[in-house]
This record gives C-alpha cells, structure tokens and sequence, in this order.
C-alpha cells in the first residue's frame, strides 16, 4: 500500500510550505478564537450522535430520507433545548446537520414571521410552545400555480363575521400550497400567506396561523389535504418532505391572523400598516444567511477540491513546481497545473471574501432591525436593494463554484463519495428561491435610479455605496476617463482596483437611466417598458455586488492589519500578507472574468488588459505553497466535509475503496438480476464454447 | 379546474403564431422525413414496453436502480436482435431509454475496440457471440489512481513464455480499474489497458480480452476482486453499475491480447504497430457521437423549458407582448419577459448549432476512417484536434445548458419531475470524461501551432480551418485591423461575423505561438514550460469550437436553402428565414459572450459593441412568435422527455399536481416516524391546550 501513504505523504508535505499560522487565519474567518472554539463544540455535539452519521446517505431513496430527516430533527429539536442553544447555534447545527430536514423552517420562518408580525399576545401564546416543539411550525407562501409575486396568490381567507372566523380556501388546485419544508410530514402548524377578504373586499397577502394536523394524533384536520410533493432534483432536499395543502372552506379563529401591523377587529373593520414595506425585514434577513451560507458551501467546496488535487497525480507533465526530482517516477500533482490553479485559487478567494460580505451584511441587517424598531426606516430602501443584490450575486457564485470545484477534481469528482454532489444538490435551489436570482436583481436597479435622481439634485444625499454615481453626470469628462495603469505592479493597487468597479458600475447605471428615461422615465416603465431593461437590471446589480464584494474584502483585511477596537479581529502579519494577495486576486480576477464591461466603453487600453492577465497568472501562481494552508483555515472538520477525497489526512484512494466495499449491492457474488434477466440472455442461442 | 385549461390553452395559442412549417423544420433537423419517421419507430419500440417505463425512477435508490438497468439491458439486447437494428438504431434506443444502463459499453465500446484492433482471427472469435450476447463486454481503462494517462497506468500483463499465457496483475490497490460501466454486475468479459511487459521489459499499455465471470453461474473467476464503485452525483448513471476490478496473478491465454497493431509471437517477440495513432479512430468516434448527442440534450431541454415558461404565468409586470388585453386579469406568460427570452433563445439556438456540428463531425469522422483503411493518414491530426475542441465545448454548452434551462423554470425546475434533473446528471460527467474538457484543449492549440509553422513555410498547405492564421502573419497590418460594422444591420452579415471569429482565433493562436516562442519554442514547451499555456491553450481551443459551429450551422442552412445534391436536405423558404435568424442570433450570442476575446484588443470599437448588444436584442424578440414551433420540431415525444412541466400539451399543473399524488409518502396518512420521534417531541413539556 505504497500509494496509500505516498497521498498522505503529498498532503503533510504540502502543509509543511504554508507560509502564515493556519489558527491564526481560523481566527480571523471568525472573528476570534471563541467563536471558534464555539463552532467546535455545537458541530462536535452532533458529530458524536448516530443518528447524524453520513455514511449511508448516499443510498436512501427519498421514503426512506425523510423518515431518517424527521428522526434528525427531534433529536436537533432535544439537543437545542438540552443543551440550551440560541439561534445563532441553530444555525450552525444546521450547517453541521449538512442536509436541509424537516425543522428548518420551524426555527427558520415560523418563528421568526411570528415574532415579527404577531402582536404581543400572538407572540405569547405561540412562541413559548413553538420553542418548546409542543407545536412545530412550517411558512407557506408559494402556491402550485404561483410563486414571488404575492398579489398574484389564490388562496383566499374570508373573514365570516357570524362567527368571528376565517374560511380558508384553494378554490383550484393551482392556488395548492406548494414547496412548503415541513408540510408535507411534520408540521403541526401552518404561517399561511392568503388574501384576505372582508365583504367581498380583497385587501391582499396577509399571514395567518393554521392548524394543520391534530396534536392528539397527526392526522390532518378535516378540510385539508396535505402530503409530499415528491423528490427534488439531483436527489437534493431528500430529507425534507416539502408538501402541497389544499384547504376546503377550513375555520380558523378570527385572532389566528398575525396582526402587529395589518388589523381586522371583530366587526371587520380594516385597518393597514403604518408602512408597506415594514415586513422586508425578514425577507433581508433570510437573504444575509443565505450571504453567509455560500462562504460556507465554497470554502468546503475549495477544501475538498484542494486537498484532493494535491495528493492526485497524473501525467509527466512538467511543471514549475514539479516535485519529479524529489519524487522520481511519479506522475505530477494536480494542483501544480497552472490551468488548476487559475480554476481553484480565485474560488479560495470568492470563500474568504464570501466571509467578509457575509459578517458586513449581517451587521446591516441588525443596524436596519435596530433602526426599525425605533422608528427609523432610512435605511431599509438601500439594505433591501444590497441584500436582494447581494444574493443574486454571492449563490450564484456558491452553487456555481461548488460544482466547479466537483469538475475540477475529474472522473472521481463525479463520485457520490466527493462529498460535494450532495452539497451542490442542496444549495442550488438558492439560486430560485427567496427571490430569482435575475428577478431580485431588479431591486438594486431601481434603488440606483433612484439616487441617480438624488444625486442630480443633491450629491451630498447620496449614499456612500452609491457614490460612484458622482463623477458620471460629468457626462464628457466620465466618457473619456480611463484607467491609470501603466505597468504590471499597478494592478496591485487597492484605489486603481475599486476605481475600475466603480467606474463599471456608474456606466452602466448612467446607461440603464438613459435608457428608462429614453423610454418615458422611472414611473412610466414601471408599466409598459421596464421588462425591457431587465438585462441591463442584471448587469448592474451584479457590478454592484462585485463592488462590494471586493471593497469589503479590503476592508476587512485594513481591519486585521489594524484593529482598531477590538483585539479579537487583529491577524498576525504573515496572515495579513496572504489576505492581501487573496484580495488583489479576487478584486482582479472578478474584473477579468467580467473583462468586457471594463474594456468595451475602452476604459481599459488593449495594453491593461495583457497587464491584468499577467498579474492574475503571477498572483494565482503566487498562492501554490499557501493553497492547502488556507483551506485548513476554514477549520472544516471531517464530518462536516463528509468526503472521500477531501478528508483532512489526505488518504483519499484508501476512502474510495473502504467507501465502495459498503455498497449494497456488493453484498452478493451475483448480481439480483442474474437469474431473471442476464443468464436467460446469455443462453438464448445456445451454450457458448469459447 | 379553469387553469388547467388555460395552460393547454396558453400552449395552443403560442403554436399558431408559428411563421413556418413545423414538419419541414423536422425533416432539416434529421435529415429527412425517411430518418425522422425511422427514429419515431425505434424510440416507439421502446416506448411501449413496461421496462422502459420512468414513472418511479425518481424513488430508485442505487440498488434498486441497478436492477431496473440490467432489465432494461436484457431487453434492450432481445428488441436488437428481435427487429435485426444495427448500431446507429442501438444509439437511438440508448438515447430513447433516457438513462445510461450497463449494456450501454457492450456494443459501445466493447465490440468497436476488438473490431477495430482485433485481427481478423480475433474478430471471428469474439464478434459473433458478442453480437448475438452470448457474452456481454465492457471497456476497462481507467484505474483508482489513474486515468486518461495511459501511460500512468498501472496493470500489469506479463508474458509467460512457459504456457503461452498472459498474467494480469494490479499489486497495489491503485490499479484497481474503476469506474468501468457494465463490470459491477453484468459484464462476463472486459477489454482491459494494461501494460505489456515481456522479460521485464515494459511495452506500454496494450488491450486484453479477459474473462471476468464464468458463463456457467455469472461468478467471478478466482483472482478477480471486482464490484460496484457506489452511486454517483446527483443521482446520475444510478442505473450503471460501474465498477472495480482487481487482477491478483490471473492468467489468460497469449492469443487474448488484441493484435492487429500490436504483435507479440509465441516466443515472446514484440512488433509494434505501423503507426503510433492508428488506435485513435475510437476516440475521435466516442466525441464525435457526445457531439451529436449534445444537441438531444440540449435540444430536450430547450423544449421543455420553452412549453413551462409559455404557460407559467407570473406577475403583472407588462411587457411588449403582454396578453392582457386578450386574457384580463391573469399574469404575464413568462416566456414574454424579455430577460427569459435573452437566456432561452439562444439556447434554441445552440442547440440548432449542435444539430449541425454533429452531422458535420460525424461526416469527418467516416472520412477519416474511409482514408484510414486507404493507409492514409493526413486527416487524422485535423480531425482528432477538431473533435477535441469540439466535444470539449460542445459537452460544456450542452450540460450548463440543461441546467441553465432548469433554473429558467424557477421552482418548479428543482422538481425531480421537471425532467431535466436526470438529464442533467447524466450528461454532466461528459466534461470530465473521454477526456477532460480542460486538458483536452491542448490538442487544438498543439494542432495550430503547427498549422502556424506550416503557414510560414507554405501558406498553400495550410486546411481551409486553420486559413484564418494567413493575415496574422503580418502582424502590423493584422494589428491594426478591425470590424468593419457601421450600423445594426452590419452584424446580420455572416461575412462580418466570420471575419470576428476568424480575427479572434488567429490572434489567440499568434499570442500563444508567441509565448510558446519566447519561452524557447514548441519542442522545449512541451518540456518544461508547456503547461505555463494551458489556460491559453483552453481558450484558442473554445474559440475555434465556436467559430467552426458559427460556420457550420451557416453551411447547414445555405445547404438546406439551395440543396446541392440530395433534395431531402432542402427546407422551405419559411423555414430558411427562421434558420437565418436562429444563425444570426448563435454567432452573435457567441461573440457577445465572450466580448472582452473580441474587444480586449480594440477588433471591436465601443460603438461596435452596443451595437451588438443591441442587435442580439432585437433578434432574440424577433424570435418570440416561433419558439414553441422552433422546439416542437425537435420532435421529442412526451415518452422521451419525462417531463411534468414540458409534455406536448402544456397541462403542466395538472402533471405535477398528480406525479405528487403518486409519493409513497402520501400513502399513509400519518407520516412513519411519528410515533417514533416526532410524538414523544411534541408530548415532552406534557399536552398543549391552545
């Protein structure tokens, strides 16, 4: 078993070359040592419990998934109160749980949608239970028939004032809740997202408690007809059983509508919200973790992928970094092919900038929940439209990124024991769901044109995010600026970077005004024009997200070089120095991958296009002795990565084999099959002498 | 159920607005109604028998899938001897049982390496029972630790001069072949790749005939360790049963070793083959059929998406095309957004372009081989670059492709019962196999180089594909050279467009000709630097896939408008006006995709950019009307597509609504598990009184 030690060999080798301390680096992902040792400790609970083991994942069909998702989710459910864990530690166990299962809504929608828009008696006769799983809870917004766009909802709650009741209905099977996670087996409960009528009037979309199933016995109560959807594609969300209800003219009390801003008293007298938009909140809130969610599915992507490419060898074909003279007779490692790591290297540090966009986005959204509570909603138009932005951008890149990394790692990357195959089924959906990710992209479009206008009267009102705007209504002086690089080092330059984003960005906002305003202005397309622009919405939103993205890398790293409050968030300056390359890296890289919307108005030279290239190749070349270090870093435990080539002593061939030996259907010298179908075949023209 | 009845009707509207003849189209697509009538009956020959049918494939774990695959393979075998199909009929059933299965390398691989590199002896042994499966074969090359390197491998066959035998050997467990369809479970024979070693000398990797379980009871022969390797990603091949196999000191006889090329005497004494490449006709024949196949799935794909995004209807969002006024009160058809039609026409597109390639691809490749049996060899280096390219890009559009038409159809897309879902997962490993769609690249770009020096000597020398090269060689004029477009219209020239492409690949290859100089020319590169160019090398390969396709498909067309020989290949004017558009929207789609290849050097002014932008706009709205035509004349049953959402008649609500109804979970009313985990959950803080 020579191979066997010679992988691990290649991987302790490879670690031996970081240049900076892995924990140290670990601590900077998270924001300090404690946060560390706390993720620790909420993934250990659940990796020492059987019923979180992985091993046989790969053959459950979905029956038999999500019984083994609802087993999962009592035991979450125990552990949670057990060990009395807060939300932010149901979101790590959640992370740790590695498959999305029943309860995820109920901790993830249910009780957040009625903390948020019940009143204070709501909360206190619901919360305490739901927190307890005396009840558990799913959100059903999405019908057969419909999806975003809640106007266009079918189910109808109709107010009866005999009896001070509801009648909820789905007159067509089309107006069929559909997709709920949780519905479909476990839930007690149902938020139900229904238009509400009073007299004939319809008011729209308001949310309502409903019981679903009987706490005596499960059964669903008389007038719903509820059940699975069926298996999702690429076996994801197997676990979960996301179900279809239909509600038959079914009753439910008057006070079962969530009524902190939206009121119906017991005459029917309507009264609506002090502000429309008062609800976005959770709407932000699902798209931050989400944010933070792809840092997390990349960097166990990139850990995977690096590990494994270091220890595969194949072909003699030299390169710089050969290892042929230390190693005679063995092929080249993967990861040394210049091609590999300008595939893998830039997704390291989409990971690590994913982190810093997932901790600043977070914060926005406390900042908004704080703003809102007093009364201060300045800040939702534009935390809504970076959010909306931001998850476009960040799990396209995420789901994207995560199959990159599975394709990078050939033939045996294909393999249900990669780990990844899982992992992309799961996050992929991300890209349709809470929001289109070409849909939602309309947000920070619309905000933009909005502080064009802003700033055309007022540049002082502009937002910071938004200043690149500025120096573009400077129509003739913008049109001819260009970028200042003159040699390669320049790139390099964090203000010649961010000056390239923003100029991107400004362009093609100016171009998406002119065009709106070309068309009859801002109000007017909202009606007959503005799908028009819904290209020009895509291009903007995602510059606006790369922007960001790259500014906020930056500036965390100024944050490590320099704390300035906290110590906790300093980085040592061997760590320091890595991240700086990771960002060049990730700012650059980004420009070129999206080359043609910085050189087509030629504010990129021919000439700065050839220097970007070269200091992308220098860059990612640059990180080959740190690869393995910085995927350390992400301080992903076996478990967690569930992987037989991505698994931390690098022993992948040796897992391959052990992993296929426990395949079922090895349990038997002849195939079932044999008998019935292959020896009738074989003998069909008689007995074969050879 | 008024809405079941709007999306039958929404479909049936759509398709009388349809500009030409759907049948004619048809008939372009495949070459004549002969061949379209002929491959309705083959997929109707299958599609009447109960094995084949799909309805629970979405509920079969591994296990059970493999089972279902060796029936379907049993009787796959019987329908081909049955009704006397020859092997492009058995392509047509592979493609119409929708999901590999392990027969799928018997007469794919296994009867085409003992044909092509058997002797004549050979052939008349093992053909005849192979065809009649009386044995049953499959391809066995890749190993644990190795794979398209052949070179790398490390099964052994060493000569036995005493009993005129072969041993086949794997000693470490490394060169355990893995990954191999058809040996897990069916298999009785393997062609093996081992290498040859004759008195401890080693020949290289040559091809073995070896008996791997017995005939008499299907067990495998003492000193074979062989088995299933496991499922595999996103459920894909679950029904292939692709396994591992390990040689301990397992003797064959000498005569079983395939001898054509390649001799060895019964004294152990070694020819070698006239021709080091005559072995690579099955390569070029595996891609060119992955080509072909692309534009199925592609074309699959496009069809469903089209037919859900024309009776999905969401928001209220107007458009140019809204039917409001014709259908007050519903939501905007979806496919009427102009940001879904920018993603989905071009893939009708594409997968037009694909149809093209394929005929075209698979013509080079008979002409190869016709000239091959001549002993001549002068198109072999062509055609094996150009296959290269070309399944390297074509495997990519057509598996991003297929996922990018699923996420079109938002939500419901993730459904297993989309029907792209299985489609997707087995086609996605085609990037990774039968060579890496990266590493593959290198064969283009090694081809051109030396078409350049060819150039340089005798420009008359060089093929009509590479004549591009030509005007780079002044390289002052070549730089100063630009697109001659001046308005709109200019970018309908399919001159221009060429001229674009060909500028493009000829700089690409002169830059990379230039570094591989500068770095001490072709022969030292391919030592010590060669791999510094692989991201080079990866693009110059994808631009001339393109610019072959873009051409391609104008050649098709003009064939199709002015029918040279064969009168079946003529398409009525109708149809020729919509190809035109179909053309015009690839090329341009194509170049707009990849527009910093096309800008980066000032080829393409900023003027010249809008307006292509503009003019990919405007063709892509010219094509709303035609749409559904243009993918109903790709001719897929509703057998084929599976689908829910895609089926020929629109009723995709009413679909799903009963596939959900079929869930095993919803046979029982309350879900397993309750009593189990969820009641002893709910009843922990004793009852709840709500």
């Amino acid at each position: 078993m020579t191979e066997d030690s010679q992988n691990k060999k290649d991987l302790a080798h490879a670690r031996t070359k970081t240049s900076f301390d892995v924990n140290d680096m670990t601590d900077y992902l998270y924001g300090g040592r404690a946060n560390v040792e706390h993720r620790r400790y909420i993934v250990g609970l659940l990796a020492k419990e059987p019923v979180f083991n992985k091993d046989d994942w790969g053959w459950l069909n979905h029956t038999d998934a999500v019984k083994r998702g609802i087993a999962m989710s009592a035991r979450l459910a125990e552990i949670k109160m057990e060990y009395e864990l807060n939300d932010l530690d149901f979101a790590t166990m959640i992370e740790a749980v590695d498959d999305p299962i029943p309860l995820l809504l109920h901790n993830g929608a249910f009780i957040p949608v009625i903390n948020s828009q019940g009143t204070d008696e709501q909360i206190e006769k619901w919360i305490p239970p739901a927190e307890q799983y005396q009840i558990i809870g799913c959100y059903a917004q999405t019908e057969l028939g419909h999806g975003s766009n809640l106007s266009g909802l079918e189910t109808t709650a109709t107010f009866v004032r005999e009896t001070d009741e509801w009648e909820i209905d789905s007159t067509t099977f089309t107006a069929a809740k559909w997709w709920i996670g949780g519905l479909g087996a476990i839930c007690t409960h149902a938020v139900v997202q229904a238009k509400l009528i009073i007299d004939g009037k319809d008011y729209g979309a308001h949310v309502f408690v409903v019981p679903i199933r009987s706490l005596e016995d499960h059964k669903p109560f008389p007038g719903i007809e509820v059940g699975d959807i069926g298996p999702k594609a690429y076996g994801g969300f197997n676990k979960m059983e996301n179900g279809f209800a239909r509600f038959k003219k079914y009753r439910i009390p008057r006070e079962n509508m969530l009524m902190r801003f939206s009121k119906v008293s017991r005459d029917g007298v309507y009264t609506k919200p002090p502000h429309a938009k008062l609800s976005y909140g959770s709407m932000v809130l699902l798209r931050s973790v989400l944010i933070r969610q792809m840092g997390q599915y990349l960097s166990r992507a990139t850990t995977v992928a690096t590990r494994y490419l270091t220890i595969r060898r194949q072909f003699n074909n030299p390169t710089q970094r050969n290892d042929a003279d230390l190693n005679p007779g063995l092929e080249t490692q993967v990861i040394n092919y210049p091609m590999v790591q300008n595939r893998l290297f830039p997704m390291i540090a989409q990971a690590y900038a994913l982190f810093a966009a997932g901790t600043v986005m977070m914060n926005m959204y406390i900042n908004l929940m704080t703003g809102l509570t007093k009364g201060n909603i300045d800040a939702l138009a534009e935390v809504h439209a970076m959010s909306s932005a931001l998850k476009s951008y960040c799990t396209t890149i995420g789901a994207g990124g995560t199959e990159e990394c599975r394709k990078l790692m050939g033939g045996h990357g294909y393999s249900y024991f990669s780990g990844l195959a899982h992992l992309f089924a799961a996050i992929v959906p991300s890209n349709t769901y809470e929001g289109d990710n070409y849909v939602l992209t309309q947000q920070m479009a619309r905000y933009l044109l909005k502080e064009i206008k802003i700033a055309r009267a007022d540049p002082e009102k502009v937002t910071p995010y938004s200043k690149y705007l500025l120096p573009a209504l400077n129509r003739d002086h913008f049109a001819r600026s260009t970028c200042s690089v003159t040699k390669l080092e320049d790139w390099l330059r964090p203000e010649i970077q961010l000056a390239a984003f923003e100029h991107r960005c400004a362009r093609l906002a100016m171009e998406l005004s002119d065009a709106v305003e070309a068309g009859g202005g801002l109000d007017s397309s909202i009606g007959k024009a503005w799908s028009d622009h819904n290209i020009e919405c895509y291009r903007i939103s995602h510059a606006h997200a790369q922007y960001v993205m790259a500014l906020w890398f930056m500036q965390s790293i100024q944050e490590a070089e320099h704390p300035t409050e906290d110590e906790d968030r300093g980085a040592k300056p061997e760590s320091v120095a890595v991240l700086k390359t990771l960002s060049n890296l990730h700012a650059l890289h980004t420009i070129q991958t999206n080359l043609a919307d910085f050189a087509e108005d030629a504010y990129l030279s021919p000439v700065q296009c050839q220097l970007l290239r070269a200091q992308v190749k220098i860059l990612v070349a640059s990180l080959a002795d740190d690869a393995v270090g910085l995927v350390d870093a992400f301080d992903h435990p076996d478990f967690l990565l569930n992987s037989a080539l991505g698994a931390n002593d690098g022993d992948a061939y040796r897992r391959l084999w052990d992993k296929a030996q426990t395949e079922p259907l090895n349990r038997q010298e002849v195939c079932e099959g044999y008998e019935e179908y292959i020896r009738p075949l074989l003998k069909k023209h008689g007995e074969l002498k050879l």
